[in-house]
């Protein structure tokens, strides 16, 4: 790919008098070879960009590297994922189109480009649409629904009746539409409460190895569009999570909560059932989340308060050791005025 | 289903001229249509009864609504959950009896009730008691018992010797009798110690998606009767759970750890190692509990505290950065007086 | 195996005037027979021991026991260890060999030694040394090397061009190789940063099961020789772990973090990204780990101090809620005082 055509890509403006060289990866400045490009997004690796190998770079606007082709945009990260996309390989990792070992219903509806690798379950009435690629070993229970271009990777498990939109990511160990934990109490002993509803992802969705996602009790558990979702998360029935929200590893929400839109859940958070977290709010890693957060909100610690007080807090408990010790003094100072006023 | 037949399943009397309508779902009041029931079991939701098309409703006793068939219990989300069980499909996910895609060992004993989804693949010496629906891409290795009446979800793994009794639900992606995280130290060396105990699984318990057990080192690893484990939760090697303790979502229990009866261990809540939980105990969600539990003990907070002395903590954390200014006003006021007074 | 023979192999002397036992297990005190070996790590348990039908015991040095051949090492949890290794039952849990049900891609190079458990998929180029053991329904991914005498159990999946050491074990339902969380913003939506780095595990690492380890943006993540992995943990993109460092259950590390060799990690501690934990550091359970740790540092709480100084304000807090009291008194007191002196 041309340099040319990767500026166009990325926003960038094409470098006047640009030596048009040929791309053929994306590497770290250390890896790099003439033919890669790299990019700068944090000026302390200026020096490893000088003295790569790389000819081009992405830089942030208004930066010049002696010796290299600079591509100026606004935010380089952006640009790198962007320019990372164009060099993904999106090969299939098994055979292309339906492996002769997967294991298909009969009743299963399935686009005839999509790939589908060895030991994968396919059952009932499911209809898988354009473009998908299935990984090994998956199970696709009955009457689920997979939109165009998803990427399923090997070992997830997408329970009965599931509905996932187009371009959904849903990474191995994945379980999608397990019970949730929901349970009466009859004297000392738990009555189970099975689940009716189901789990529902919309498009663009993203979702990491080992997550979890309960279906909702009588109405489904929501993913909401553009929603990124790390490994090991949490998240149980009922719960409804906006558009374009960020849910760092670890994270467990609890059942019947509603996230808002463009929230960020730090790593290992967690939060209380039937609460809400506004839109565009902040959730500190670890925190405890016991109340409802407003909308843009920034809250941490455990239990979770306000960003801003929590770190006055934080900064205060260092002084408690001593805190301790000065009150006694100023007791025994009380005192000792008081033997004098006497 | 008639009325008076789920009035008679949950202990409610029949309604005085009751017409005897048929029910045939269970749904939310916003999806129900006339033939579903519904429950009010908060309050706060009487409106959404009030205007839902269902004719009849679980309420608590004492409770009438205009316009509404009205079955009064005690506990009307116990009542639901009863409900909800009528009305659950327990049909097979996958065909009916074994599929021929699972790879079955030819000494394994499996009675003739049960489905096995394909897949899956059951090792030697395995028992499988009457009734027991086993989901697609399962593993249960050898010599593992497993009773009658239980549902292992797809993609669950069992590993070999587990013993597992009746009644018992094991989710997608749970791990039974993984190695336990055991290390001898030799130099900087970690020696692995190689576990000869087993998992043993007693009746009625039911263990959320990805959940991990480990197997005893010596001795098994126990799950009592009735015990309900939520996803994602970690139990190590040599830990003894009571009957009926539940475990929410993320919680790890850390080796030969002993859990009482009737435990509640809210989510996220971490144990450390050769502790005891005492029965009816109750755990906060996310305490990082370092110390023995007493019976009927109720601890939260990380280090753990009673339940009462930890909330009047945090309160008294909020007044800290405050605390800190007053103590130093006060200690010039006693600087003051004390010039006052020489 | 003879007495003798396991003294030799745990380094301890041969008890003067032996009855050379042949021992043919390890058990608890309370479940050995008197063919089996046993072992005193903790001398409270002496008592157990005494009682034992056992004749043969693991003791520290200077222990003696009436009646029992104790076979005197520096460290007896060690010699336990060492002692289970050699009654460990190795053998096959499904065939020998390859199961006429794995799915080999025609293009993988598999030592003839190896075992593969039916279901298991193994991809294309897909490289597997001598001895290694691989359960039923796993996936390996193409590209993957596999060093000799692994053991990969029942359901793990290894994607894509992975490199494992020799003597590592992966247990069920561990994720090694799903792509980083990691994500540019443009505007609300995020964009998808696609992985090029792969996963290196080198030799002697175990990894607990349904933990996820991911894959490197640009450059490998790498878990370093004889890295011990509980189960549950979140390894996130090209974090780099040291030797010898041992990771307890549902700990989390963010992106590109740094951990040095002989690290402790205890349970659900959390490091967040861009940081370094120095070699031989200890990292308390539950940790919130948001700056880099010192070589040999020992720090825990959250947000994390040094050991000690948390310490300090654990204890101080417990006094927090008299301390508020006793200045409210201190301030009257000196209320009192100004008036005496005007």
């Amino acid at each position: 790919m041309k340099t040319s055509e990767i500026a166009k890509i990325i926003g960038a403006e094409i470098p006047q008098d640009l030596d048009d060289l040929n791309i053929d990866g994306l590497k770290s400045p250390e890896s790099a070879n003439e033919s890669d490009i790299v990019f700068l997004s944090n000026p302390k690796l200026r020096d490893s960009i000088e003295s790569s190998r790389a000819k081009v770079v992405i830089v942030k606007k208004g930066t010049s590297i002696s010796g290299k082709i600079c591509l100026e945009v606004e935010d380089p990260y952006l640009g790198y994922a962007k320019v990372a996309q164009l060099f993904e390989n999106t090969s299939s990792l098994f055979t292309d189109g339906i492996s002769p070992y997967a294991i298909i219903d009969p009743d299963a509806v399935i686009d005839k480009s999509v790939s589908i690798g060895p030991g994968s379950v396919i059952g009932k009435d499911v209809h898988i649409g354009a473009g998908c690629k299935i990984g090994a070993n998956c199970v696709i229970e009955k009457g689920t629904r997979i939109g165009s271009s998803c990427r399923i990777d090997s070992g997830a498990v997408i329970r009965w009746e599931t509905s996932i939109g187009n371009n959904v990511i849903i990474q191995s160990g994945v379980v999608i539409g397990s019970d949730g934990f929901g349970n009466a109490r009859e004297g000392s002993k738990y009555v189970r409460i099975p689940c009716f509803g189901n789990v529902v992802i919309e498009d663009g969705v993203e979702i990491g190895a080992n997550t979890t996602i309960d279906r909702g009790n009588l109405e489904p558990t929501l993913i909401g569009k553009g929603v990124k979702i790390d490994n090991l998360v949490h998240i149980a029935h009922n719960v409804i999570v906006g558009e374009d929200t960020a849910i760092v590893a670890q994270v467990g929400i609890s059942g019947s909560t509603v996230i808002g839109k463009r929230v960020i859940l730090a790593g290992q958070a967690g939060c209380v059932g039937h609460i809400e977290i506004g839109d565009d709010a902040f959730v500190g890693a670890k925190a405890g989340i016991s109340k409802s957060v407003p909308v843009r909100g920034k809250v941490t610690g455990y239990p979770a308060r306000d960003f801003m007080t929590m770190r006055r807090i934080e900064a205060a408990q260092s002084s408690l050791p001593d805190l301790l010790k000065e009150v006694k003094r100023l007791k025994d100072e009380i005192l000792k005025l008081k033997r004098l006023d006497t």
